[in-house]
C-alpha cells in the first residue's frame, strides 16, 4: 500500500502564503499571566490558517517561543499584518515595537495525555509529571489545562509518590543553588499571617552562630507585603545569581527576592490558577514548598505552620496530616524537615505594610523597650529549632542560644553586615499622612479581622507605597478606653488615605470589642 | 458582646468615590465565550476598589448583570472613566457604545463550595447541581471555574442519580417547549460524521406519517457544516418559539436552527471548555444530550451513534456503556430511548459543506437515480426506530413503512411543505470554482481522513461561503483509475480555494490509494 499524490496546481488567484509572521504593536493589556495573541480577525494569516478565537498558537520571536491563545480583534485595532500580546507574553519573549513574529499552529500537548490517565484513575509517574511541568514552565497550557490539572490533584489525589514526583520534576525546570558547605539551612512559612516577618530576625541570628542561610524570599501577591518587599525597605534584595553567592560567602546569609532566581519557576504559575479555585492540594502544597528549598540547595529546613480559623491550615489535624506529608517529601529529596505549629489568629507584631513591618523589625532586633514579644518570641522559637537540627544547640537548648545571640547585639551586627553585603543598610520611609482609628466604647478587644486589616494597608497603598500600610495598637485581649486609639492608618497620599478610609467606615468590624 | 465603631472623619483631598460606574467603549476584542472587561489599570475605580488583573466583576446594564474577568489596559487603549468589554459580553448586556455601567466585586461563588465537595469525594445533589448550573449560565464561572467543574466530573465520575441531577438542573435553567401531542418524538447524532443529514430526510418521512417531529439543530462549531447550516440552503431556519409552534402545528415537523431558542443554554457553555480539554466525561455527555430532548419537550428519541477510530465513540464496548447511560437518564426525565449504533468510518454521502450537503439531501429525497445509498439507508433506518417507537409501524416493519413513505414521493412532498411553512424552499447555490484532486496512480481506496477533507472545506470557506466545501468521487473500497478524480474542492472565492489547494498539497494522505 501506498499513498497517492495529487495533481496540485495552484488557482490563479492569491498566490500561496509565504511564512506566517506579523509585526507586533503593543496594546498594554495585561491578561496576569496568560499568554494571549490579538490579532485582526479577517486577517490574510487568521484566514490561511483556519486561526480563530481560542486558537492556541505558537509564537516565535529571537530563539524564544510561547503558546498563545488568540483573540480576536476588529481592524479598528489592529490593522492588516499586525498583532499584539498580553503584557506577559510580550515579556517573556523579550518583545519591541515592530518586532516581526513568526506564528504557527501550536503543536498538541502531548502530556495533557497525562492529565486525561490521572482523571481516569492512574497514577502520576515521573515521565509523566516530567512532561506536565515542562510544558507548564514553556508557557504552552492555557487556563483551562492548568485548573484541570490541579483539580485532578486536588485534595489528597496525589500520593506521596506522586507528590515527590512532582517536586523532582518542579526542581528540574528551574535554576539550582549549590553551596560548599554541608549544611545549608532555610525555613519557610506556610500561609501567610499579616506582619510575619520572623525571617529577618532569624536569618541573622542563625548566620551569627556560623551556619548557611541563604534566604530567598516572595514579593506580595495578594498581601500588603511579602518578606522581600519589607527587606527592601531596609537594603537592595534584587540579587543575582552570582551577588547572592558573594554575599553568602562574607556573611554566612542573605535575605534577597526570589524571583531574580528562577527556582522552581513552575510553582509561579500553579499558584496563580489555585488562588481564585481555592481548592486544598496537599500534594501541590508541599511540592511548591520543597521544590523551593530542594533548588535553592537546602539540606535543614524548618517550616512554621501558623493554625487558625483564618489561617491556612485551620485544625491541629490538617496540620499532622500535612506534616506528615512534608516530612517525607522532604527526606526524599534530602532535607531534614521539622514543623512547628503556631497560634494563626492575629497579625505578629504591630505594623502592617513594607516600612512598618521593618519598624518592629528592627525594633526587635535592636531590643528596644516595647519591641513586640510575639514577633520576638516566634522568630527565637524557629531560630532555635534551626540551630538543635544543625547541631549547634544541644535539643532543648536552642531558644536560649538563639535569645543570647539576640540580646548580646551580635543578631543585629550580624544583619547589618548583611544588609551592607547586599548594598547598604537603609533607614525605612515614614508616611507623611497618619489617621488614627478610635474605640467607641470601652470594653477588651475580643477578635481581630486580619483579611480587612490587609485591605485596608492595601487600600492605603501598601506595597507599592512601602510606607503606607496599618499599625494596630490593640491586640487580642487589650482593655481599651472609649477614644483609645485602635490601628493607625498611615499613607503618603492623601487620595490613598481617603479610599482606605472610606472603607474604614464602611466596615465596622476590623475590631470587635467586647463589653 | 457589640461591634466598636469609628470616628471616620475623612482627610482632605480625594473625596469618597460615588457609585462605581464607567463608560463603555467598544474595543472589539474576541475572547469567545469569556466575559473580560477591559479599564486602566491605574483608573480611580480601579485604585479605590482594588481591583487588578483577574479580579472578577460584577457588570450591570439596564437590568442585566454578568460577571467578568478584569484585563487591565494602559491609558493609551481606554481613558480615564473608560470601560470595555469582550463582544460575549457586550452581546450579553445588549450594551451600546457610550452606556455608563455599574460595576461591584463580584459575590463570592458559594456554588464552588459544591464543586470543592464533589472533588473532595462527596456526590453532587440536586441543590447543588442546580447552584453549579445557575452560576454557569449566569456567566458567573471562569474559564478556571469551569474546567474544575468538567474535570470534577470527567470519566465516569458522575454516577446515574448525578448525571439525572444534571441533566435537570440543566432544562430548568432555559426555555422549555409544550406540544399538544402526547408523542413527541426526536433523533440526534452523537459525535458528528461529515455529511451525515439525515436529519432532513427523516424529519419529513416521520412527520409525513403523523408523528409530531419539532427537530432543533445546531449551526457548525469546528466542523464545515451543521445541520442548521445545510437546511438553511434549503428554507430560513432563524425561527423564534411562536414561529417554531405555527410550522409544527401546520406540517407536524420542522428543522430549526436551536441558537433561536433557550434549550439548556448551560451545554453550550459546558461544550466550549470540554474540547480543548478533550477529557471524555459520560455524565456531561449524557445531561447535554438528555437537556436538549427534554427542554425541546420530547418522548421518544432515537439516537444514532457512529462507531469508528475516528468518530466520538471508538469502540461497541464504549457505546454498549453510554447506551445504557442515556436509556436510564433518558426514563428519568420521561423519555424513551433508542440507540442505534452505526458505521463511523468514512464521511456519508458526497457532499461536505452546507450547498453540497444539502445536495445529497435533495437527491435522496426526490429519488434521484444515483443518489447515495449510504444516506438513504442511515436516514431509513432511523426512520424506521422512531415509526416502530411510536407505535406507527409494527416490530421489525419500520424500515419498509419509512421505504415506502419516501419512494412514493410523501416524504419530498412533506419537506417541500416544511420549508414553505419556514419561509419558502429555496435551491442551494453553486460554487464558482472547482478543482478536482486526481489519483496519482491506479487501486482501490484504502482510507479516507474524515478530520483532513473537514479541514479542506474550511479553508475553501465552508460554512460561511455556503457554496463551499468538498464533494467525495469515490468512497472506501472504490477501484479507481490514474487520473481519475478523487474529490473536487469548491469554493466561490479564488483566494480561498488558493489556501485550500495549497493545504492539499502539502497534505498526501487525505485518500489512501492501496496498489
Amino acid at each position: 500500500m501506498s499513498e497517492s499524490s495529487y495533481s496540485n496546481e495552484l488557482p490563479v488567484g492569491r498566490p500561496p502564503a509565504a511564512k506566517l509572521t506579523a509585526t507586533l504593536r503593543r496594546l498594554g493589556i495585561d491578561t496576569y499571566q496568560e499568554a494571549v495573541i490579538y490579532m485582526p480577525s479577517d486577517c490574510d494569516v487568521c484566514r490561511s490558517e483556519g486561526f480563530e478565537s481560542q486558537s492556541r498558537i505558537e509564537v516565535r520571536l529571537k530563539g524564544r517561543s510561547i503558546t498563545a491563545t488568540l483573540n480576536a480583534v476588529t481592524q479598528a485595532l489592529l490593522g492588516e499584518g499586525e498583532a499584539s500580546l498580553s503584557e506577559s507574553a510580550w515579556r517573556s519573549l523579550g518583545a519591541r515595537e515592530g518586532d516581526v513574529i513568526e506564528l504557527a499552529h501550536a503543536a498538541p500537548l502531548e502530556s495533557l495525555g497525562y492529565i486525561r490517565a490521572k482523571v481516569y484513575g492512574r497514577r502520576l509517574d515521573q515521565v509523566g509529571m516530567d512532561a506536565i511541568v515542562g510544558d507548564i514552565v514553556a508557557g504552552r497550557y492555557s487556563d483551562l489545562h492548568l485548573s484541570a490539572f490541579i483539580t485532578a490533584g486536588a485534595d489528597d489525589r496525589l500520593d506521596a509518590d506522586e507528590t515527590i514526583a512532582l517536586t523532582r520534576a518542579m526542581v528540574a525546570v528551574g535554576d539550582r543553588l549549590h553551596w560548599p558547605s554541608p549544611i545549608v539551612v532555610d525555613k519557610h512559612c506556610v500561609g501567610g499571617l499579616p506582619g510575619n516577618r520572623t525571617t529577618l530576625i532569624l536569618v541573622p541570628i542563625v548566620a551569627a552562630c556560623g551556619l548557611t542561610i541563604p534566604k530567598t524570599s516572595s514579593r506580595a501577591i495578594t498581601s500588603p507585603a511579602g518578606t522581600a518587599d519589607t527587606m527592601e525597605t531596609l537594603a537592595p534584595v534584587n540579587l543575582g545569581i552570582p551577588a547572592i553567592r558573594k554575599v553568602v560567602e562574607r556573611t554566612g546569609g542573605c535575605i534577597v527576592w526570589g524571583g531574580a532566581v528562577r527556582l522552581s519557576p513552575a510553582d509561579d504559575v500553579l499558584i496563580r490558577v489555585e488562588r481564585p479555585l481555592d481548592l486544598d492540594s496537599e500534594g501541590q502544597l508541599v511540592a511548591s514548598v520543597m521544590s523551593k528549598k530542594a533548588a535553592a540547595g537546602s539540606t535543614h529546613v524548618v517550616i512554621d505552620l501558623p493554625v487558625g480559623p483564618t489561617a491556612k491550615v485551620r485544625s491541629a489535624a490538617a496540620a499532622e496530616k500535612l506534616i506528615a506529608r512534608l516530612t517525607i517529601v522532604g527526606e526524599a529529596m534530602g532535607i531534614h524537615t521539622r514543623c512547628i505549629l503556631s497560634d494563626g489568629t492575629q497579625p505578629v507584631g504591630r505594623g502592617i505594610g513594607p516600612s512598618l513591618e521593618a519598624r518592629d523589625v528592627l525594633s526587635v532586633l535592636r531590643r528596644d523597650h516595647g519591641a513586640p514579644q510575639d514577633l520576638r518570641d516566634r522568630s527565637l522559637r524557629l531560630a532555635g529549632e534551626i540551630l538543635e537540627m544543625a547541631n549547634k544547640a544541644p535539643t532543648g537548648g536552642g531558644y536560649a542560644m538563639a535569645a543570647e545571640v539576640l540580646d548580646s547585639g551580635r543578631a543585629w551586627a550580624k544583619f547589618h553586615e548583611i544588609c551592607e553585603a547586599q548594598g547598604g543598610l537603609r533607614t525605612p520611609e515614614v508616611a507623611r499622612n497618619h489617621r488614627p482609628i478610635t474605640a467607641t466604647h470601652a470594653g477588651h478587644v475580643a477578635a481581630i479581622d486580619n483579611r480587612l486589616l490587609s485591605r485596608i494597608a492595601k487600600l492605603a497603598g501598601a506595597p507599592s507605597d512601602p510606607t503606607a500600610g496599618v499599625e494596630l495598637h490593640t491586640p487580642l485581649g487589650t482593655l481599651v478606653e472609649r477614644g483609645q486609639p485602635l490601628y493607625t492608618v498611615h499613607s503618603d497620599a492623601p487620595g490613598e488615605l481617603a479610599y482606605a478610609m472610606e472603607y474604614v467606615g464602611d466596615h465596622s468590624n476590623v475590631i470587635t470589642i467586647g463589653e
